[in-house]
């Protein structure tokens, strides 16, 4: 496990998932060529590719071989960014900057960045269920499920509507980690999950990738508010502090910056406990793991 | 066909349509509460539920008795009223008014606004998932595709950013066509042939299906036109010759109200055609094609 070169792993399944997304979502001409370009831009804007990284490697971990792999991975990312579209624009978070470079609405306007978000949501939808035409097994309606259902009100829209409820109020502790759980904890692991149930794993692996995925969700987030409070703009890609400036409840903010490094270790021992039973074609997921706890530290 | 009776039957469905939607998306307690209670404030403002009908009827028509029709007739409707919240923000056609009530963004805000429509879009995508996870015949994957895809850069997203683009400029008759057939007719060649595929009918039917919705819609576009002319408030549900007034290239615009008038009558009689070939079951189909031609003259 010492051994696995977490970078060398990350940067070739990067360059499969940046062709494979060109591929699907290529420029196109006419007048509706814009918003095409408009999703280019944010989907281009330098992503880590973590949710699809993640689906590929729990399906790697679970031996799997797909044909619907790489769609539903990048379906992933286009979801992953339509929400960070959307949770820019003014009338949202407002951010003028993401990874370092100017939010979609600052290049393109908010007309047609709201249409760019939901160009990809939908084309996610069309992508993945196009791959699915010929599957018999039922495998790719789950998948189609588990993902459409973490994006919506039970997920990521349900968690961005409490993060906008809670700005600027008294809140606490697991009124934050609900809604982390919902508005960055439900696709990552909607995306473990979704890997591991194309590969034909059984309910309880999927459970445990559920649970590998929880965990890393929540230490994500954790060390993320903590490169907020603690990182440069180099580092972050966005101005430091803005979270706190917004009146937003972080973890640092709420129980200070030494238990928020605690409760992150916590969650990621927790994430690897969920994988303990793996083999060796689980270790991207342990060092992913490793590397979303040391990344603040 | 003459005897048939579209306002009871119309009104027999609504009834069946409204309850489910309301079953399938009820109110919910907590702080994400306040998304589900917007998203159901558009989704219960009055909408004729046009595509779910149509739906309905296709399915009605091929001889279908689908397990999955319901959801996927709701998910219709919930994937329109997504497009009218988004379409009515500020930033886009900036409409207070819609079917006579305050648009959601008036009511809710813009944060909240752009969220529900988030919603409804992924909760779509998750109702017909959820009813077709037991499905092994396709059928409700392929539905989903075709939904997807009218609801994308191919489809009403495509159409909306065209409809943005053309603003104030000149424009011709294909142009205007080439956007409509993207902006409402593509959801509503959908509508009608989802009911087909899950009626389990053949291609040839599916395409006659698909003719069908084409002119139909293109029809219904048009008189839609005529009565932003033509109509009142009360008939409207939105201030008359708003369209005009944001300098959009309507039909009445282009080619004139008699022109308008003739090429509505045009697409309802290509509508028919294609659907000549059905017996009696086809017979709300008739009647909804010859609706959309008398509401307007």
């Amino acid at each position: 496990m010492m051994d696995f070169d977490l970078k060398a792993y990350v940067a070739e399944k990067r360059e499969i998932i940046d062709k494979a997304l060109d591929k699907y979502l290529p420029p196109i001409d006419g007048m509706e060529g814009r918003v095409v370009e408009a999703a280019r831009y944010s989907l281009f804007a330098g992503g880590k590719r973590l949710r699809p990284i993640l689906c590929i490697a729990a399906h790697e971990a679970c031996g799997g071989s797909s044909k619907a792999l790489l769609p539903v991975a990048c379906a992933l990312e286009m979801i992953h960014t339509y929400s960070l579209i959307h949770d820019d624009l003014p009338a949202m978070d407002n951010d003028d900057f993401r990874r370092g470079k100017p939010t979609n609405h600052k290049v393109f306007g908010e007309a047609v960045a709201i249409l760019a978000g939901d160009l990809l949501l939908t084309y996610a939808f069309e992508l993945m269920a196009e791959h699915g035409l010929e599957d018999r097994s039922g495998t790719v309606m789950r998948v189609i499920h588990i993902i459409a259902r973490a994006s919506g009100f039970k997920g990521m829209v349900g968690g961005q509507m409490i993060d906008l409820a809670c700005e600027g109020k008294e809140v606490d502790v697991p009124t934050v980690e609900y809604m982390h759980a919902r508005k960055t904890g439900a696709l990552i692991t909607a995306s473990v999950q979704a890997g591991a149930i194309l590969a034909g794993a059984s309910e309880s692996e999927i459970e445990r990738m559920g649970r590998y995925g929880r965990h890393l969700g929540l230490a994500f987030q954790i060390t993320d508010d903590l490169l907020d409070v603690t990182g440069s703009f180099e580092e972050m890609g966005k101005t430091p502090g803005s979270d706190d400036r917004k009146g937003k409840r972080t973890y640092p903010f709420l129980v200070g910056i030494e238990e928020s490094r605690r409760l992150a270790r916590e969650h990621v021992e927790r994430a690897l406990d969920a994988i303990s039973g793996y083999d060796d074609r689980a270790n991207p997921l342990r060092a992913i793991a490793f590397y979303v706890l040391n990344r603040s530290s």
